[in-house]
């Protein structure tokens, strides 16, 4: 067996070395690289500059399997990733008339006139293999330099997405397969919420133990061992990442099995949901289920909670809308929130079914409380109350939440939506 | 003059090449150099891996004038920052009776027992120079390796940011100024909106000629030369920042000032803002001078735009709330939106003035429109319908959007309220 393939991600752009944009690009596509069994050995970030772009490519050609650049394809004359590798790979840059179309037909579409120089953008270098554009108007390219191959892909971060998750890793993983790779590298995401990654990690810490010690000693008995990851993701709250690599699908599949359920035999409580699930998806499948829909009164989110309901396809059948009612007189007005503070749970739980009246919903959730920058009704900042309703029961609860007001405000929607799945899944209390 | 200083970036850490942390410490120093008028020309990211960290120490100090070690300073047998700079210095690494001190109070203070790897933190490169460890546990150093200047910061952001602006940053503005080095780089940020990046590079495309010319000709009369530099930001519309470097603060701000000037000039009508504006604290602005409160009614957005306008601080005195009708007869029951097709400009006017009445706010913005994945009504997706009204004006325009679900959503919050801010700045159509 060769030696386990070495990639490496080059990022363009002098914004990014001037600090006017993290680098956001280089971790999604290590993590997308770590989740396909592939290891990236370095990340280096160069500006618009030809010389130290075609310095860079060259070190990185010799060292590495496999090349992944990000950005330098816009349409201006900063933009030189093509022109470098076309001169890295020692051939000429030539319009492709396929491409020129689609970037004519693009700008027709949205009825704007196209500045000549978005033809730049269908300028390939000869030999190289096309990542179909979309949505943006610049192609990704891949091509073969000696024994390395090169990827190049744009910097906006959807796109950058759209071509390595759907085009650059499946080529890789090909590779990787030619090679002689161990075949299969399978994980697993359980999302949680409710509990911090230290007392999480020690929760799982005897588990972890096992693990370690079998991933020592190589028993073949074991079968595939796996490992346990935290990912603390903010608002998203914290992931638990199982990931095994094994010589076929079916063992990495029996791997992961058996060890979610030792996990959630510890941790259960708090997994709300598995990997491309999120919180939100997890509440309207919820709500699906029970033919319910939704409405939400909203203060401090001020549209956030509908906003990302909204973002899952499909959530048209169940969420009917809501209300901001971010002034206290709308609260009164339009929900018919009693009189008093209404950075309380009363207040929040009048919104709730305020909401779920107007809107004609059966269930509703509701936010109000402190986001800062100032304290609210002697409140101090961070202090929400939340509000769930259903045709059943009724809660509501304070929180004290960490941070700046933009974070106060994120982790207030996935604190209202998590209420809301505990009201549905667990019995009521007594 | 000797040529300029030429700074590199190297981070350190096996967790950001699995993009488990996304590095922004590189940004946060890149950003913090530049306004030192210092130039990064390289950014890397290596793992913990003693061969891979040598290799790249060495190509850095073999090209840049410092090197900026971030990371790999910590107490485990994973952080190799300090050996390996040991060993490229060609040096012992030796225990600092003062620092290990330090760290014993470290423990004892906050009443916990000190496992024996933390002494690793106290092991310094012969020869090397401290940066006072504070509040963390590891001191940062300040290493001579030939001509090139090495200094190793932790990767824990706080305390990377404290010796970066405290020692590191002034540290390097003092060699750049024995090197006789110019003293101030400032630029300013023009955010536009309603016009692809290709076209703003093609109207500016004459002016950034002339500057190129004066740039080339280096003829002091010229004064300082300003660059023009474009930065797509998808729903933040695309940035112009001019930047300038100067002997002093007086002669950057007046180039500055007068690039401003030409470049209005040009594109003025799709400038909304400078700086740390973005679209939402313009509109509030514009609202508040006029007295006005505001309101929202939005189908596909579906709280967005309430929400990103929440996001400004003393929002609270302009913004009365919205109303999400993600449901149709929501539209019909609560906003009195006339039976017909939503998605047209008809519903977005009816949407905004049932809004603005219900919220007794005296403006409102409304959208409607197809988000996807599926088409609505036969239109296509993409395709959205924007109104906005005053007690002076209404107005209404539809607009075809690129990109996914997520996207449309996200530019029809900018898109929207673009269409409020020139219906407050500019005169009426006639």
């Amino acid at each position: 067996m060769m030696p386990r393939m070495r990639v490496e991600i080059i990022t363009v752009g002098t914004e990014l070395l001037l600090g006017q944009i993290v680098d956001t690009n280089s971790a999604w596509i290590g993590a997308a690289l770590a989740e396909a069994g592939l290891d990236v050995l370095h990340i280096s970030t160069v500006g618009d500059n030809a010389g130290r772009i075609v310095e860079q490519f060259r070190t990185a050609v010799g060292r590495a399997d496999a090349v992944i650049v990000c950005g330098g394809l816009g349409p201006t004359q900063d933009d030189l990733t093509r022109d470098v590798i076309a001169s890295v790979m020692g051939v000429d840059l030539v319009p492709n008339e396929a491409v020129a179309q689609r970037i004519r037909e693009m700008f027709a579409a949205r009825g704007r006139t196209m500045a000549q120089n978005n033809l730049r953008q269908a300028l390939v270098p000869v030999g190289a293999e096309l990542i179909p554009q979309q949505p943006g108007t610049a192609p990704g390219l891949i091509c073969q330099i000696g024994d390395t191959v090169l990827y190049a892909v744009p910097g906006v971060p959807s796109e950058m997405r759209e071509m390595v998750a759907g085009t650059v890793v499946p080529d890789l993983r090909r590779r990787a397969a030619d090679r002689g790779e161990a075949a299969v590298v399978t994980s697993r995401v359980l999302r949680t919420w409710g509990l911090a990654e230290s007392k999480l990690a020690e929760l799982l810490q005897d588990r972890i133990d096992v693990l370690d010690r079998r991933a020592e000693r190589l028993d073949p008995a074991d079968g595939p061992v796996p490992t346990i990851a935290f990912l603390a993701s903010g608002p998203e709250g914290i992931k638990v990442r199982l990931t095994v690599r094994a010589p076929d699908a079916e063992q990495a599949e029996r791997a992961l099995a058996t060890e979610e359920a030792e996990v959630r035999s510890v941790i259960g409580r708090y997994v709300f949901g598995v990997d491309d699930q999120n919180m939100e998806s997890v509440v309207l499948d919820l709500l699906r289920r029970q033919g319910w829909t939704l409405a939400a009164a909203e203060s401090l989110t001020a549209g956030y909670v509908c906003g990302r309901l909204a973002a899952v396809p499909g959530a048209s059948d169940v969420l009917r809308g809501g209300l901001v009612s971010y002034a206290s007189e709308v609260k009164h007005d339009v929900l018919a929130v009693p009189e008093g503070p209404v950075v309380s749970e009363e207040a929040a739980l009048a919104m709730a079914r305020g909401a779920a009246r107007l809107l004609r919903a059966e269930t509703a959730v509701a936010t109000t409380g402190v986001a800062g920058p100032d304290t609210q009704e002697d409140q101090p900042v961070g202090t929400v109350c939340l509000a769930a309703v259903t045709p059943d029961e009724e809660r509501a609860t304070t929180v004290r939440l960490p941070g700046g007001r933009e974070n106060i405000r994120q982790l207030s929607v996935i604190s209202v939506l998590d209420l809301l799945r505990r009201l549905l899944v667990e019995p009521p209390a007594t």
